[in-house]
């Protein structure tokens, strides 16, 4: 399988907190652990020519991660018509924390895609409610993070196809951190945690369950659906 | 409860056939039923200025019912924008038949929904699925239409939160004929039947399916919710 | 709409402390409040005779309502296997807190429906996640309990057909605490709170929870599916 | 990964026919293409000492298939119970064709599984509603069955968590034919075709399903969850 990290970017460039956390970035962290687990990985930033998301890039994607937060209007929307085609056509997608606000994750919504933030080093506990999903392979109960961003309900998403983490917050709040949904013949995965300032993405246990969620989106090897006018399986009667 | 009922009513004007199986237009017809079942009742259409949507009219409406074909395209982006948006505010939305193509169908869903189609004067036998969902209401194990268009799958639209109908057609396909969805505080419900040239909205279980889909899109009453920054409600210990 | 409000109503026998919360048991208390809202409500408990579930009150049910703790194996399995009966028939059923363990819920679910539990004085602090569910008409974006019993995740359910309530536990846990499912014809809501020495079932929003479940819940009125051997509805070719 | 593959394998002896297309059981056929695929396969029948279900052989097996279809009262219901709570652990469960109607399905759905029924030589046509699907890997849009057994709605189960297939059938019925629920932290699917007369689980698409159903249903690697009285995680208020 071969899995595009996109990220923006920015934060690691104007944040030495960041710099410090993720000295290869975000995406360098993230296909760190992914290559370990055998994954054919390469990166991509917003600063690339086309973002890094080449018709070449993401023909070749099997699964794309996408971690943006302050600049997703900088995003070509041509670029994301691009993705959302290659999700249609099969490409898994895991959007991670502040990606709920990326213009791909709404364009596939179809929602605001909003809910409540606070910044304030506070204790989060995902607490397990999909027991048997692939995604929590090896997981504990709970995945407990000392200190996160707190992201709080209403999250203005579709109903998930799948429920697999609820998030309970320090500060009285509680999350749909992570969810399931089908779009075309894609997969996608939201999971929440990930705030640039905070080592996240070093978690031993957020890092299985990307990658089991880079497995779970694996696309399915199947032909292309067939549509647009159609000819009869059976015979029509006549009508009067 | 105010219902709209938007039409393109293109086919109206420029076919004699549909005149005549719907000459008050195919609002006319889904009008004249609904305001039978003392609902408030309004039309738009695509040729009045901004569609006939303008910004009154739809934050006067509890619930906005859509069939359009042909013209998709010449509904202005804004217009679709505002539509949206009034279904994440509350708004139910009913999408007919060839709305499956709607710009706003599309864009609320996030997928192509492309699906097979044929016009062959075929039956179609819409099997019930989900017996004890309000919208079946009255309804019968089946609804059969004599003639329809075959729409078949894969339809491409995210997964239902309730499947409701699957249709059984002549020619050897099957379809998912009514969905729902919930979008931010609005509710949307997609219901197969009615191609223009057939008296499909005439036929009494069809409106009957309708008119319970109305009833259930209706908004709830409630504050909007709280999204953004949000202040902790409970105390969060210093961390070192 | 006719309701029964089934307890078991032996804690208010033994406990004076629960007693002096609900002096007309956690029945009267319920049946209060859903008889100013309007609808025909008798109570039925479990030492009277078929625990006050005889055919006709059974028969004459609409939505069942049922609170039970520490007698769950007191119930009759004749008398479950009646309950669940009528709910495959159309009954509706609520579920309300300890409930969870009771034969009939446990009967309906096909699973253990364990969980965590403490008892603890501690806030409970419920949030909506599908706020355009009739169920939760007129309520704001919380409910808050001062005092209740934690129950806590996993809770070992269906997923169910649509998650309205997420709680959040001053003790660090989550918890789906209202759950809906269609089994048959019968719609079942499940409401996790109500422990019976806290005064929960007097709280304005928890009533008013309860009182759009039962209209939720309400019956639709269709023939009973027709099931077992089918003559074709259409002609079946020959085959060699 | 082992699989145990039960078969009533009543037919078989009864019913020349049946052991004509199946000389070695259907649980023959079946184990068969499961060990080509790679399998640790055994088989288990109705007419061996504890049905061939004893402790021991449930406790290896990760997935079981289940096909009954005359003689669901013969199987006791310890094993049943014993069954349903290997499920709940995390063993998978495959249950074929009339195995709607065994004890053990019955039991994990809560409702009466019933549904219509028609021996009539007639042509099935499977329709694939869930592309990226693992259980549809390979197959495509499509699985044609000249001759099954038709099965038709409404079929009483709760809501499928993933409807997969739909089938069509010649003489006017539908049918939801492969749906997975989660049961505890077990995975179930549910897959209709398979008369005993007919030879499907010869059929190659038919096998890659059955394949494919296997591998989904693998449990999870997960420390059992903990339920029961809980210690708080967090410091609850003293209240007054």
């Amino acid at each position: 399988m071969n899995i595009t990290v996109w990220n923006e970017n920015r934060h690691e460039q104007s944040n030495p907190k960041v710099r410090e956390v993720y000295p290869e970035g975000i995406h360098g962290a993230i296909a760190g652990f992914l290559k370990e687990a055998g994954f054919g990985v390469r990166t991509a930033t917003l600063d690339e020519p086309e973002h890094g998301l080449t018709d070449d890039v993401l023909s070749l994607t099997d699964v794309l991660i996408w971690w943006g937060h302050q600049a997703h209007d900088d995003v070509h929307d041509d670029v994301v018509a691009k993705v959302q085609q290659r999700v249609l056509d099969g490409m898994g997608l895991i959007v991670l924390h502040s990606g709920h606000f990326s213009k791909i994750f709404r364009t596939l919504m179809g929602t605001s895609c909003d809910l409540k933030w606070r910044e304030a080093d506070e204790k989060e506990r995902m607490w397990v409610v999909n027991p048997s999903h692939p995604i929590v392979d090896g997981i504990g109960e709970t995945i407990e993070l000392d200190k996160e961003e707190m992201y709080g309900e209403h999250f203005d998403i579709p109903v998930p196809d799948e429920l697999v983490f609820v998030s309970w917050f320090e500060g009285g709040e509680v999350f749909r951190s992570g969810c399931t949904y089908r779009r075309g013949l894609g997969k996608v995965f939201y999971f929440r945690p990930g705030h640039e300032t905070y080592p996240t993405y070093h978690h031993s246990e957020i890092q299985s369950v990307i990658t089991n969620a880079v497995r779970w989106a694996e696309p399915t090897t199947r032909p292309q659906p067939i549509r647009g006018n159609a000819k009869p399986l059976e015979t029509i009667a006549e009508k009067e």
